[in-house]
């Protein structure tokens, strides 16, 4: 099981795919896609849904996974970010992948087991979950690869790391799921 | 000129195409495109952008215009407006198209002439201007068509519908253009 996660922002948008092997789960890629300096707003939409149905391509996971609205955020800010993240599920439905959604209060329960945990104490779950040497960089990257493993703790016990306490029920029911019509 | 102008909504995107012919502007085509029922959310982004795409192609314009984002609105309403905007945007820019940007105060003021006119003014207004036998239906499709009208009436008075006092310069000069690079 291949989870993508992405971290959407009109700036810097994050992905991550873990992939669940047996017991563990292991990194498959992350990294980040940049706007280029002075590029017009409909340009960084392209080239983030650019990348990214190039990336989910490559990646090929049976699954894509987005972090949820963050509802404190400020109208302005609102829409800029909701632009990245409709063209980042754009990407995800044209390439026939289901995309669920989980709030950052759930994505904190799933990865550290506590709903209202730091932003670093996510990362760092992410890099020793994950083996790795050090906190995925940028900080976007860590943070899409925290989202494809809340969904890998939300789904069978055998894709969850058995290093965590599993998701309660809720995260586990309340993310909302969109299985594209494959036609 | 053959601007086409888009008024972006998550469950119904209005679009409508104007020309300028000599001192005259003309319906090219307007609708709506809406979602199916029982439709997820990525899948009726996927249909806004699909839909624009081949409207985009089939009508050929020099130029897109969208209404810019409300800021009135709350932050749940205008995260959805968000993605409809961005996949809007994108169908646009990937077909090579400049996206220019007008406020609905702006685009009241260059068909009306007043900037707090009500809906049904501008309405009104781009089925006289237009020569159109009635409103154009849906709404959506008429506030679309009042956007184009906007983008022409605020550009060389060659384009700018004879019967309309031309926007003051605040309109004319406050639009954001993003012109995409034609790689």
């Amino acid at each position: 099981m291949r989870i993508f996660g992405i971290d959407p922002g009109s700036e810097r948008t994050g992905y991550g795919c873990v992939e669940s092997a047996g017991s563990r789960q292991r990194i498959v890629l992350s990294g980040a896609i940049s706007s280029p300096a002075g590029a017009s707003f409909p340009e960084k939409l392209l080239r983030i849904h650019q990348r990214l149905a190039a990336i989910l391509a490559e990646c090929a996971p049976d699954c894509v996974a987005i972090e949820s609205l963050f509802h404190a955020v400020n109208v302005r800010s609102a829409l800029k970010l909701g632009h990245a993240r409709g063209v980042a599920m754009l990407a995800a439905v044209e390439a026939g992948m289901p995309v669920v959604e989980y709030s950052p209060a759930e994505i904190k329960r799933a990865v550290v087991g506590y709903g209202r945990a730091e932003k670093h104490q996510v990362q760092q779950m992410v890099k020793l979950i994950l083996g790795l040497p050090a906190i995925p960089s940028p900080h976007d990257a860590a943070d899409a690869l925290a989202v494809a493993i809340c969904h890998l703790n939300s789904m069978a016990p055998a894709h969850a790391a058995p290093a965590l306490q599993r998701p309660a029920g809720k995260a586990a029911a309340s993310w909302r799921q969109y299985r594209p019509a494959r036609t």
